[in-house]
């Protein structure tokens, strides 16, 4: 009985995720879900995009937290469209807000999408959005061996970015081992180590970005 | 439909944790329920406590984590019970798999008992698991605004305890702030700062674990 329940749960959302994707194919948006734990840095790599690709693609934003919209506070002040989702009991943004949170954005004025999920590095792993690209972003806080015992974000992530490089000095944590780690579970998986503080790595990373969203964008 | 099952599935666990508080209050081992995000520090408070108190309290440690033994090798090291579960698709400990892990560990040789939760700011909080002590752990990497945006955790943990204070001078977080945010959603929340590192912090917290698992096991 749980399991049937789990199931239709499962195709609605992967049906709501359809009607998300053909909307963004037909008004040629390049969507990224954002996946990470709380505080691993999501809506500061929002703001370099922002920042970095300004005159060069218009980014717009959906912002997913359970209470608060501290985070589309931050990203309206530097001008561009956003839209918050408060989840309230939810683990994850569920495609069928998705879904609603577009009515708010003017699609026909967006190349890039950006998704930032609820602060969870479990839970969006299994959910669909209808993304383009899904990145997943660790910080060097967290321990370099997260994508064993968190495999299933890893597995389904096309990026993962290292955040807070510039904390390396000070933490305990192998750039090699979370790697490999990551390549165990997902051999496809692209890497980027990035710190919004000194700025290091971060025009690699979104020079990939832009260069994604161009093959579908133009 | 949904709402009828979701209320069944908590119903159940209301049950099972009522069973586990009944065992542990005959046992009388004192339990503590440990939630944070992944790579806050979960693991390396309860090794500092297993040291710390060694031949004053007798601790045993159930680990929560969806794959890996890796944090149950970990603690195998310091010489106490441990037994590791494997929740595989749920993001948070199941009152049923604590239930049947405590089939693995000596009660009666037990005063103190650790579980560690799967690394996840937000589902842990929504399950009740018999636990006398509800602990959250936030670790100074992931800012300061987070008992807003993740309040429940908050709002039902007895302590907070502040962690990776050694990394204070590198990164952007005013414990003030913190703290003033804990209390605004649970003002009864008792508030510890701490750095495995230095050990900063670190005996006031256990003491304090001490001291109310001394009342319950003499």
């Amino acid at each position: 009985m749980k399991v049937d329940i789990e199931r239709q749960i499962q195709q609605s959302a992967e049906e709501t995720a359809g009607k998300i994707r053909d909307l963004l194919a037909a008004r040629k948006v390049f969507a990224v879900n954002l996946i990470s734990s709380p505080g691993s840095g999501k809506t500061t790599l929002i703001e370099s995009a922002i920042e970095a690709l300004r005159g060069k693609k218009r980014v717009s934003v959906v912002e997913g937290d359970i209470e608060t919209d501290i985070d589309a506070a931050r990203i309206r002040k530097h001008g561009v469209q956003v839209h918050q989702i408060n989840t309230r009991s939810s683990c994850h943004v569920p495609p069928f807000l998705l879904l609603s949170a577009l009515d708010h954005i003017d699609l026909d004025a967006t190349d890039l999408l950006f998704v930032e999920n609820v602060g969870n590095l479990v839970c969006p792993a299994e959910v669909p959005l209808g993304e383009d690209l899904r990145v997943v972003a660790l910080s060097v806080a967290e321990g370099d061996e997260k994508p064993l015992k968190y495999p299933l974000v890893f597995k389904t992530s096309d990026i993962l970015v290292i955040t807070k490089t510039d904390l390396l000095p000070y933490v305990k944590f192998d750039p090699g081992r979370v790697k490999a780690a990551a390549r165990a579970v997902n051999p496809r998986v692209e890497i980027f180590e990035v710190s919004a503080v000194t700025g290091s790595g971060i025009s690699s990373f979104l020079e990939r970005i832009e260069e994604l969203c161009g093959r579908k964008t133009g």
